[in-house]
């Protein structure tokens, strides 16, 4: 009954009826002794239901996506991402052209920060690809040696954030295609992600 | 003091705790009608924590990613959502060449699956494009109509599982190419992708 009831309620109650019940308890128990030990009880069980509230939401996953025409977010995320990025970034991009992704790539490194790149090897002398003036500032640059596809378009910021989707670093992605990129701090996801950039890195290397 | 302690502590002694903090009330207040007033206590909150529990675990997201090499697995997600599909199929693909993966969409369709392609109007026709196969096999097609790239590689399935990523519905995605595709069931994504289907599935008509 008690459970149905609970199950059916608006989730903002669930503390109210809570208190409520200790109220009932405290009425039916109207002793000085027992209203302290009922005191000390709902004390303990705020506190555990706030670290479970907390826990799950210290699991929060937040994703976002974002395509074209969306007020050119596609490559102004990507920049951003650079800019905020403090330690490390890892990217696995089929093909960069954009000296506007590029110079904020350039500046993270100018920063400090561990800036690599895997390219396709076909894509990164491309006329117009920022691979090779992105080598001579800095940033470290590894090309798979194969005539089929280093196909990905991902990159790992500081551990904490993963844009992946159809999205390469170009101009005609983001001027011209139907395109997407989805930005998420799922900790799975990141791991998976890192996991085959060091694979790729290594087989690369 | 409390406070710290249970941040501290694994998550699975939250239980054994709680319960060890009625435990010690009862023993303070040995009585039976305060017992029974401490047991029902006990129930109320038992009933609140499972509800919580329960709420938090129902916003479960699960997302998985598949990279080449991954034992095929990268087509044969693909495949195994058409077959897992009961209702409905987006599809907003660049290039769909995998003999495979076409099986799999008619299958669908002729299970009364409805199967809406997306796809780019230069890559519709190309050699070895299983589109118009597609299209004499009721599956409905739309492609853009334009000199760039209608280049998003994605698929919501039932509005329960987006799959994204680099991902051409491709042969020299499936055996050569180094590929991701990320399946997920987050809501807030599968929207998102959803209403980019609706707009560019009106935008071809």
């Amino acid at each position: 009954m008690l459970t149905d009831w609970v199950k059916g309620a608006a989730p903002a109650k669930a503390t109210w009826m809570l208190h409520r019940a200790f109220e009932q308890a405290r009425k039916e128990l109207a002793d000085p002794r027992v209203s302290q030990v009922l005191n000390w009880l709902a004390a303990v069980v705020k506190v555990f239901r706030g670290w479970e509230m907390e826990r799950s939401e210290s699991h929060l996953i937040e994703s976002r996506a974002y395509f074209s025409g969306d007020d050119d977010l596609c490559y102004k995320t990507i920049v951003r991402h650079f800019e905020n990025a403090s330690r490390y970034v890892n990217v696995c991009v089929f093909t960069i052209t954009d000296d506007r992704i590029a110079d904020a790539m350039v500046c993270a490194a100018g920063r400090g920060v561990k800036v690599r790149v895997l390219t396709d090897d076909e894509k990164a002398f491309d006329v117009g690809s920022d691979i090779e003036w992105l080598q001579r500032r800095g940033v470290e640059v590894r090309t798979d040696d194969s005539i089929h596809h280093m196909h990905h378009k991902f990159a790992v910021f500081d551990g904490e954030v993963l844009l992946n989707g159809s999205y390469n670093w170009t101009r005609g992605a983001s001027d011209f295609n139907e395109e997407n990129i989805v930005a998420t701090n799922d900790r799975g996801l990141i791991e998976q992600f890192q996991k085959e950039f060091d694979r790729l890195w290594r087989a690369y290397s």
